[in-house]
């Protein structure tokens, strides 16, 4: 046998449906053997003794350098990626928006040159298409699927924006994406509902924190999400919902997916460890995101198909914004930048919940890793198999960590995670069988991450 | 690295989350390294190209040996594990019955004496509880978890031959099995109502085969599983509904598993292969099985939940009569022993329905070998993973097989599987290592089946 | 045109869908004329000016002077009656219970024997069957109904008592009774989990009265309410849920009957006004009835359900027990006799919610005498129309009421309702044209109530 | 007692609750009294021997005159109310359409003008909103409403029409509307999807009728439903969905309705009595309205909610073209005007389905009479009550009836209920009174009909 490039010794594998003892060893960058006792000799040697070797996570949700609420968001695909790495994280999702008139491959190739330059770890573009530019884009998806771009997104909010997308061109683009093996993943918040409440609230003074959630309670995401969920079923179209956050919009989706519609679902951290409480707090703004966090009746649903396997995957929506941007919504919560950070929190959060009980570690890597990974067609990543890209995390169960914005590698000045504590953190990231992360520090260049070519979806 | 006993070379594994190309290496039974590329030396080479590797299914319901129907069903001991081998079944579950006075214990004893000489792969047992014997039964389930043996069944029919238990047997039954981390396992139908249609269609002279599925039609289990999966929810108490045949219950189960109750349920190929009208056929007898299998929209239901993920295991019902018993009842429904065969076809059936695309080949797995193999314990099975017993099954999706009497290795003389046509079929079996089968013949030693000891559920 | 009898000017007519002001005039006991003005001369001429005329109510649900809880329900037939006329209650449904042995028309006629003396209202009889006696019921049933009694009630609880019927003899009863036009009522609570925990609570020492409810909690109740309802779907046959007291029951009989099951539903006042909480108070037990008194959260449902128009009636399951009686079980909750009185505040409950804008006045018209009317075939009684009995109520909108023992006319010495406010009473009761009632009053003579013989439902 | 007017003697009086032999005394154009017995003087006196007494129906679903799909309906009021009457209905509401820049009570003053000259029946007009005009629709709206114009109408389709409104103005009037004691009436349908599919189909050639019903299908018009509905009932804002004719919809308002949501559901005769499958027909285009009617497994679900009293009113969406103008369309379905005539066959449709068994006549007046006045506010009309408006019809159990262009009162040269057989039909009509239809012939005079002016409903 071959001299390994790195092998992972003593420690204990979890997959999606498996956790056992097992070397792990890794030959140009793939995992290419999982054995009891791997003894030939290697570059390097870890030993995992006592920890878990996970796949790395991928965030499939993602908005880094974003132009958004007059601003852009704070993380550069490079801090963004850097801090991706020290929180478990080998692949990462962006978002670049397409406008009328721009190709998606001209959006995705953009980014692509910045990424290459500056990217830590693994990355992807969901394309997020806002006008059909008269049927080109229509055209153009067969050849992006082709070149690996195999999930495009749609906004049924952000009408001002000139975002949105109507229910006509969202059918259209989900009928495309079905004929493709494509998915269309969707942020759904009914926009109108939204406008009227937030002219009312601002005519009443009604202007803190706390009613950015009052314009945008549970129902009126809850709207959209049965909205998209409706087309999804009956169009028999592919559908992937992003930041998940009510209980009703949800239980839409469940009742979808029992009936065989292809409808998955995505929530994020914050929506999960929060309530829309945090809005009424003094510093509300910094959670301000769309859609707003909600009431604990709707954190209490996503907990329980967190449970029970119903939602897909968990990703961050990481997006975050700084103090003095957030401030220019003291006295006006339509000016607060939306968004929040998440992207270094993801793994080591749904790991605390596998370490503390709530759920097995083997759910919590087929959440942040195995399916999103399967649902967009990265064949080559979310699991610890034979053959798999090297992207891998050691994750000692018994190191106690707390967030602070101090430990944190994004270029943020605050987190909404601040002083959360954690027991058990990653200790060690690999990527494609590089170190990028070790105990707290930064490891990796920027550049060293690739681009990630996805195949589409088998068609049923 | 130390020899190897077996390896198999150049095959594609297939686990319930994975499907990649790697050979695997066997030491002492057991599986002990999965890589690209084994070149160590071993005492076997069994080459898998263009195969696919897979764990051994679990066939969590057989009845072998059993008095039943006022006869024994067909399969001694030796020939249903020699059929379970031959079908790629590497673990055999029986349903044991305690009667008022005996132990838990007592009866599984009995079992294993004649298992230990007889089995040709690996078993484990349920243990029917018909009686708590003034509760003698509920202070031993403690010490029979502890020998490893973590599952019960619940009868909610068969009541004039004494094995019903009341809801209230029941209950106390769940709530101890939650305390112990067991589980029960319920047979759900409704015997007052299949009594009163028995009796009316006797007295109409309605006698033929069809009326056995008449007098239990689909409300009357429906009503059942409706009710077990009522007492599972609220006293949050783990159940495994066997042999789900109906829509109706399956929806209500379903319904719970989204409440977040420990429900899980089972099918059986007969219900997803044929519907009621079998019963109309001349030879409608030789399908007679309690629940009786149902109408298309029951069936259309099951394969619903088989592909969207909510049905949790396929598992036979084996329990076969010969020709002549399932005579007895040409002209009187009720004297038909119930019971068909099918240990031998599970896999095979199921791993067609992923070859022709129904369903994807880590489904199959997943349902036949890694869910009943977690559902009940059984720690060593269930996977291609480092560390698992080497019960590894080999799967020609190119070999065309037609079921027929004359090639299956039971001892019964017909099967209601007489032939259907299967794309793809096991050529070989390893049991722990060992070849007992290979290319349609049997290659065991009855004996060589061992005890599975089970661990119990994690408790919540 | 001829002399009225009694003529009751100026009020205010309501019935089950309108509410206008009109002249009523009477003759020999019926209804014959509703007009704007009626000048004719009359015997008695009541002025109702500022009141509302209403048809008297009929109490579906009585127990009186039952043999329950070893002792007898403490009020006779002619105390009930008289409590009942001052409720505004005209006619009063009893229970008899049939045991094995006894014949419908052996029960009813004893019981009528008594009522022809006593009865100071209308009177009819359920019959509840205990044993179908070999067969000799199900023949006896079509006389009965002939002899209009067209309704029987069956207990799924009260095993140990001999009353419960198993799923098959119910199964019966409803086929025949939907054969005949008759109607099924149940009493829905599972007898075995009820055991189990008493037999637990009891062995653990908890005996007050709020074990008599953790007894019976609400998933003891819903398991029999969904799994009649189950029964009425599938044998499309006709059923009456008798005081219906939680939400997942409820449920179960509001799914169904949107799905054209014909399930009717009854629910009582005390469910309506109390929660479990009571259970906890010192005189706890005068609050034990069977199904107990549930949480908030079912009697939210039930009032949902009142006022969007799925519940059908509402009744009393009057069945009150001296305290003495009560006491008994002071330090056992399962000495407490189960019952409580409400035959005098049935009418008044309901009418005060409809005074205070909860409901219509139509709608408290339509659950207490108009919908018990057709359900039970009671062809003269439930509406102010011409040609129906002239069971009139006058009804004082403005009239403060307290409920106090001391001026209910039961022969109970306490009351569950004491010290209740109450905007808005009755101030008169006409039986068949003769007051019964006046001014808090009993103005009638025991043995004027006459034998109500019913209509069958027309078949569908 | 003062003469009457008009006395109907021997008739069988049938209201939304009860059927009873009475006479009908009218004096005044009101139901004075209803007796046993009027032998007071008359001018007229009808003799009703064996024949109902129903009270007139209300159409709360008509476009007369109404300019659309490039013509104009081709009943003028005078000769859609003439119809009407001929049908039995004595209160028919009209839809103008208020456009930019319009006033509700221009619009409406403007169509008063006519229907005081030439209607045959009383009127009501709903007015559909197209357009906010900066917020004076909504500042007007209390104004409308002292007027007695309390419904309005809200289109969620007709896009390119200018009629369609936003969810947003949707939701506004929706609240104005419950300040109000008003009803927003809402035509359900998701515009895109239709555009969508149209230009599909007509690239593809697909231009006969049956593409009208492929490009609206039960999916399309559900959405829409689903969304009116979610704002009912977050908003807890009265809504009333116009010609609901798919099952998903229907089901979503019923759930709603069971949660306590203010939803009211109308329907139409040609939903419940044709399926799509007539769009195969030769003359499909005849057949061709908006919604389009679907398939059977909505129909089914339509009578069954009809049944079960879910479904609110039954109106007809009359709105004939003539056979040249339905011609258009021929050879390009989107050129055929949408509508269908029905005035005159509601009220004979929905009796015979009384007379025939499927529903009870009460229920039948419950629907056609009863509800629409107590939904809109008509408290003069709706039943036969004293007080109420002398709308009669006197219906005729025994005589049979098929319907024919012919004999039909519209003017319109088809009709889509040609040769449909009728068991019973309306043999006279009275209008406050007088007589407008006998036994097949009009007997009214234009402008006899009045303006109803409506009471707000009662806020909650």
């Amino acid at each position: 046998m071959k001299k390994f490039d790195l092998v992972i010794k003593n420690g204990t594998v979890v997959t999606a449906s498996e956790m056992f003892s097992a070397d792990v060893g890794v030959q140009d960058g793939k995992i290419v053997a999982i054995a009891k006792n791997i003894e030939a000799d290697a570059d390097e040697v870890y030993d995992a003794a006592g920890k878990l070797v996970l796949p790395g996570a991928l965030d499939v949700h993602t908005h880094l350098a974003m132009p958004f609420g007059g601003t852009i968001s704070s993380d550069s695909y490079l801090s963004g990626t850097r801090a991706a790495a020290c929180g478990g994280v080998t692949t990462v999702f962006d978002y670049p928006v397409q406008h009328t008139g721009e190709t998606i491959r001209g959006v995705i190739a953009e980014k692509k040159a910045v990424l290459e330059k500056e990217a830590c770890v693994d990355f992807a573009s969901h394309c997020c298409i806002t006008d059909l530019s008269d049927g080109a884009i229509i055209e153009e998806m067969e050849e992006a699927v082709k070149e690996g771009i195999t999930s495009f997104k749609c906004f049924l909010v952000y009408k001002k924006e000139g975002w949105m997308v109507s229910d006509g061109t969202l059918a259209k683009l989900m009928l495309r994406a079905r004929e493709l093996g494509a998915m269309i993943n969707v942020h759904a918040e009914n926009p109108d509902l939204i406008d009227m409440y937030t002219e009312q609230f601002l005519k009443e003074g009604k202007t803190s924190a706390w009613y950015h959630y009052m314009s945008r309670p549970e129902f009126v995401e809850a709207e959209a999400d049965k909205r998209a969920v409706h087309w999804s079923k009956h169009l028999d179209a592919p559908l992937y919902l992003v930041h998940m956050a009510d209980k009703e919009g949800l239980e839409a989706c469940l009742q979808a997916k029992e009936e065989g519609a292809p409808v998955f679902v995505e929530t994020c951290p914050q929506y999960l460890e929060f309530t829309c409480d945090v809005y009424k707090r003094e510093d509300g703004r910094n959670f301000v995101c769309s859609p707003p966090i909600k009431g604990q009746e709707s954190q209490d649903a996503l907990w329980k198909a967190i449970k029970n396997g119903s939602i897909d995957t968990v990703a961050t929506d990481h997006c975050p914004f700084q103090s003095y941007e957030k401030d220019w919504g003291k006295d006006d919560f339509t000016k607060i930048p939306n968004g929040c950070s998440g992207i270094e929190n993801l793994y080591p959060y749904m790991l605390d919940a596998a370490n503390s009980g709530k759920i097995s570690f083997q759910r919590a890597v087929e959440l942040c890793s195995t399916n999103p990974a399967k649902i967009f067609g990265c064949d080559q990543k979310g699991s610890i198999a034979v053959g798999k890209d090297a992207d891998i995390v050691i994750y000692d169960k018994d190191k106690d960590f707390t967030v602070s914005v101090d430990t944190m590698h994004s270029d943020c000045d605050h987190t909404i995670w601040e002083g959360k504590k954690l027991h058990g953190y990653p200790v060690r990231t690999f990527l494609r069988g590089n170190v990028v992360y070790a105990d707290g520090e930064f490891k990796g260049t920027p550049g060293m991450g690739q681009f990630v070519k996805r195949s589409p979806r088998k068609l049923r």
